[in-house]
């Protein structure tokens, strides 16, 4: 018998929002309910997509253009779509991703300026047709990640971003969630760490039905 | 005064045609003219770009999609446009490049099946409207080119590609060469270097005569 499809939930949001925080509880609750899960992160999770990571993370590489930070998001998704997140939800797993294609408009489409129908059309084929059944946006002000974030140590290429870049990042990301309502959770990244898990939870509790 | 604007190169080819051999050949005439040039290559020719050339030569990835590669010569040509061939040109140097966009056409569309349209539309935004201004074509047979390759050691992930694809690739050139008379010029590289560096010099000749 042929494995039902598994699920496929991204998780987006500003610095400082607790996305680590929620995947460890999210990994926790989706295994506890039997299911196989793969998880993974943007960009990175093949070992092209690491290497790719490298680059556009390191905070020497000042000159890099906005098109060409544009083309490695997308190489790397090429890469993670064809060997692991197709092939995973194929054999029934759910994949836990650490951002997705959300990402790229907000920040190469709000945050750097990239057109925003250039992004759709580098999604519609580099993407091979997956799309999240479900995206968690961890909203938060941005004043407040950042300060969040500030503690952890030196900051990458994007985290030494104004503010400004950061307002665009937010507001990219709260546009789409309006905009597709059926796929996005908009969760408050305000509350405590135990209320956004609740909160996921009950974002997730359709996906669980299906299964049960 | 401003400069007038440098002249673009590049040189394109498949294995084995020689490139090297004429791009020294190339570098030290244009040089005897008295023209300040730059020299570089693709993928590569920042640091990005070198990068990325260690990602996509290594043949040790196999599972590299087709996608996955052509986004990544895309990063790396968008890059080496906006850090270095465009302000070269600007400041009237003249531009050799081994390899440029028509080599995805021929080897991530030809070789690999990505369709001509999706590189015209990357070409489009990731150059910025830069085209060489003149397109040096090494054509070589197959079997010969292979043959003088394989003496020089460890073969990347590109050149262990199957006699068919590097036929495709081969058509490709061709075919751009066929359909864009002005820019470029087909050259036997089957020749001796002396009579490749001779034909290439005729080609160029053109671009001598603007500037004295």
């Amino acid at each position: 018998m042929e494995a039902a499809r598994g699920k496929f939930i991204s998780l987006e949001g500003g610095e400082g929002a607790g996305k680590s925080t929620l995947l460890a509880g999210l990994r926790a609750c989706i295994e506890q309910h039997g299911i196989a899960l793969v998880q993974t992160r943007e960009p990175g999770g093949t070992r092209v997509g690491e290497a790719v990571r490298t680059i556009v993370l390191d905070p020497a590489l000042h000159d890099l253009a906005a098109e060409t930070e544009l083309l490695l998001m997308f190489a790397s998704r090429a890469q993670l779509v064809r060997e692991l997140i197709e092939p995973a939800l194929r054999a029934g797993k759910w994949v836990l991703c650490d951002r997705f294609a959300d990402a790229s408009y907000a920040y190469q489409g709000g945050g750097r300026g990239q057109p925003e129908s250039r992004i759709a059309e580098l999604e519609h084929w580099a993407c091979a047709g997956i799309r999240p059944d479900l995206t968690l946006l961890l909203d938060l002000p941005v004043a407040t990640g950042r300060a969040r974030a500030a503690g952890r140590g030196d900051a990458d290429r994007i985290e030494v971003e104004a503010d400004s870049f950061f307002e665009r990042v937010r507001a990219t990301y709260r546009q789409r969630a309006a905009a597709e309502p059926q796929r996005f959770r908009m969760i408050d990244a305000g509350q405590s760490p135990s209320d956004v898990l609740q909160a996921a939870m009950v974002a997730m509790a359709h996906l669980f039905e299906a299964i049960t």
